[in-house]
C-alpha cells in the first residue's frame, strides 16, 4: 500500500469507571502502553480496524452475562483486524493481514490459534468485522436456525440498517420472503429500501409504529429478527401470526438501563404457537467459518450490499460506542485506527 | 354391568352468556334436547364422562382464539366417552365405547370418523380423558419435543398436581432429571411428591414463593413447563439457566381476566439462550395414537400414577369449569354424565 501511516506510540483505550446509564468518554482513558512482545506462540498485531458492537455495553456492567465482564483498570475489548508486526506463531509472519485480536489498542499480542489469517484480495478487509463477521455470522445464525423464513413469509428486522439487521433482511428476501426493516429516521429507512431491497421500511420513530408497521405487514408476521425490544418489541408481537418465529439476537433500547421495564404477557405464545429463542452467535464457532466461506463471494461480486460507518483514531472509540447505543450510527461501525494493510 | 343407570331424558349444557371473568354456573343454562338420531356415517352415544379442561374457559370468550369460539346458545363443547347406543358408520356399533364426541350433553351424534374405539378392559374409560387422552398427550409433547430434560437437569412444571403437569412431571422423571413441582396448598404438594414422586413441590400460595423455588432448585432450572403464568412464571423465569427450554403449554392464572397484565422483560432470552415455544397439542394428531400406544401398558401396570377429581352429573358441569380455573380440582377434573360402559 501507498504512504501507509503508522500507528505512533502503542495505546490503548482503558475503562476509567464503569458507566451509570449511558457509556461517555470519560468513562474511558487512553494510555500509552509498551509495545507488545510475540511470546512463543502468540502474533502482535497493529490494528487497522476496530469494531464497535452494542454487546460492548454489556461487558461494561458489573455483573457478568454470558460473556466475562471487562474490569475496571483493564483494556476495553471488541474485536480487530490487524497486520501482523511479529509472530511467533509458526501460522502468521510479518504483513499478514489477522482477524480477531481483541483490545481498543493500536497493538495487540494474540495467542495464534485466536487468530484468522485473512487473504486480502477476497474482500475489503473491513468487511470481515462486519458482513463477513461476527455481525453478519450473527444474521446468518438467526435467519437460518431460528426465524427460517420461507417464501410467501413476512420477516421483519429491527435495526435494519445496522450490521445485523442489513444481513438478516438480505438473507430473508433471498429466501423469498417479504421483508419489512424498522430503522431510526427516513435517511435509514430510505437507503433500507432502495439499496438493501427490503420491501418496506417503518421508522420507529414514527408517532403511530404499530399502525404503519400494520400498514407494511399486511399479512402479519411471520418471522422476527429482534434486535431492540422495547417499544418495537410490543408493536411487533401484536402482529405476529400462528407458527411465528423469534430470533432473540439484542435488545440494544435498553443496554443502557440500570432496571429493566415489564414485558410482553406471554399468553399469546400459546395460542398462537410462537417461537421465541434467544441465541449468542459465539457458541458455535462452525457457524463463523461456514458464512464466511457462503458469503465472500456474495459480497465480492455485490450480491450482498453492506453499509460502513467509520471514525477516525482510537481515541473517538469510546463516543462511537455512545453512539451506536443510541443509534447514531448510519451501517456497520467501526474505528480506523490506522491505515493500510 | 350390573345396574347401569340410564342418563334419562336427552339434556344438554347450553352457553346462555359470555362470563365476565369467573364464569359462573348463571352463565349456562340445562336442556332438554331432542335424541340425537344416527345420520349415514354417524354414530350416537350416550356420554358417560365428560372432561372439564381450563382451555374451555377461552373457547367463552367473543374473539376466536386458536378454536372457534362457542357461540351463545350453543351448546358448550368438551370431549366425553360414552357408549355407543346407534351407528350409522361400519367402524362402530351399539356397546361399543367411544372417545371424542364432544359436548356437555348426555346424548352425542358424532362423525364416525372422528371417533376412536376403545378396548374396554385396556385402562379405566375415564384415563383416556386424562393420562391417556389430551392432557397426557399434551404433556408428552411438551415434555419430549420442547423441553426435553437430561438425565441431572432440574425440570420444573407449575399446576403439578393437575391432568397435564403430574404427567409432564413423571416423564421428566423417568427421562432422569430432578423434577420439581409447583402446587396449590400442602396437600396437593404432598401427593405430588409421595405419589407422583417428585424431588419436591413448592406451594405457589406460600409468601415466598421465589426464595423457596430456589431452595428446591438449588442447581437452577433448565425445564420449564408453563401451564399457570403470573407470579410463578415470574419466579420461575429468575431461575432459568442458560439454555433452558421452556414449553408454553398454557396460563391459567390469566383465563378470567379481561386484559392481560405485562409479562417478563425478555433481555434474559438473549444473554441466556432461552428457548420459549408455544404448542396446541392439536397441531399434530399422530401424538395422539403414539401416547396412547406408549403410555396404556404403562397405565396398566401403575408404571404412571394419575389422580381423577369426579363430579356427579351433567348439571355440575358448569361449576366444575369454575373450580378448574381457581384449582379447586384435584387432579383430573371430570364430570360422571351416566354409569356403565
Amino acid at each position: 500500500m501507498a504512504a501507509a501511516p503508522q500507528a505512533g506510540t502503542p495505546r490503548a483505550v482503558v475503562v476509567k469507571r464503569r458507566p451509570a446509564g449511558e457509556p461517555t468518554p470519560e468513562d474511558f482513558e487512553v494510555r500509552d502502553i509498551p509495545m507488545p512482545v510475540a511470546e512463543p506462540g502468540s502474533v502482535v498485531t497493529r490494528t487497522i480496524w476496530l469494531s464497535i458492537d452494542p454487546y460492548m455495553r454489556g461487558r461494561l456492567r458489573e455483573e457478568q452475562t454470558y460473556a466475562v465482564a471487562v474490569q475496571v483498570g483493564e483494556v476495553m475489548t471488541g474485536e480487530t483486524v490487524g497486520v501482523v508486526i511479529d509472530s511467533k506463531h509458526p501460522g502468521f509472519a510479518p504483513g499478514d493481514i489477522a482477524l480477531g485480536a481483541r483490545g481498543w489498542a493500536t497493538h495487540l499480542a494474540t495467542p495464534g490459534e485466536r487468530l484468522v489469517k485473512l487473504t486480502p484480495d477476497a474482500a475489503p478487509l473491513s468487511a470481515y468485522l462486519g458482513i463477513l463477521g461476527m455481525p453478519g455470522t450473527t444474521a446468518f445464525a438467526g435467519v437460518t436456525e431460528i426465524c427460517k423464513p420461507q417464501a410467501g413469509e413476512t420477516f421483519v428486522v429491527s435495526a435494519a440498517s445496522g450490521a445485523v439487521g442489513s444481513v438478516a433482511g438480505q438473507l430473508a428476501k433471498r429466501a423469498g420472503a417479504t421483508v419489512v426493516g424498522i430503522a431510526g429516521g427516513p435517511d435509514k429507512c430510505l437507503w433500507v429500501q432502495e439499496n438493501l431491497g427490503f420491501d418496506a421500511c417503518v421508522d420507529h420513530r414514527s408517532l403511530d409504529l404499530r399502525r404503519e408497521l400494520e400498514a407494511a405487514c399486511p399479512k402479519g408476521i411471520d418471522c422476527y429478527f429482534e434486535n431492540v425490544g422495547g417499544a418495537v418489541q410490543a408493536a411487533v408481537f401484536d402482529l405476529l401470526n400462528p407458527f411465528a418465529r423469534v430470533a432473540m439476537c439484542g435488545m440494544v433500547s435498553q443496554y443502557n438501563d440500570k432496571t429493566f421495564p415489564p414485558g410482553p404477557n406471554l399468553g399469546f405464545v400459546v395460542g398462537k404457537r410462537v417461537l421465541i429463542q434467544g441465541f449468542i452467535v459465539t457458541d458455535t464457532p462452525q457457524r463463523f467459518t461456514d458464512w464466511r466461506a457462503m458469503a465472500e463471494p456474495l459480497v465480492a461480486d455485490g450480491t450482498l450490499v453492506y453499509r460502513e460507518d467509520v471514525i477516525e483514531g482510537l481515541e473517538n472509540a469510546p463516543e462511537a460506542l455512545t453512539g451506536i447505543l443510541t443509534g447514531r450510527n448510519f451501517g456497520k461501525l467501526l474505528v480506523r485506527v490506522s491505515h493500510g494493510g
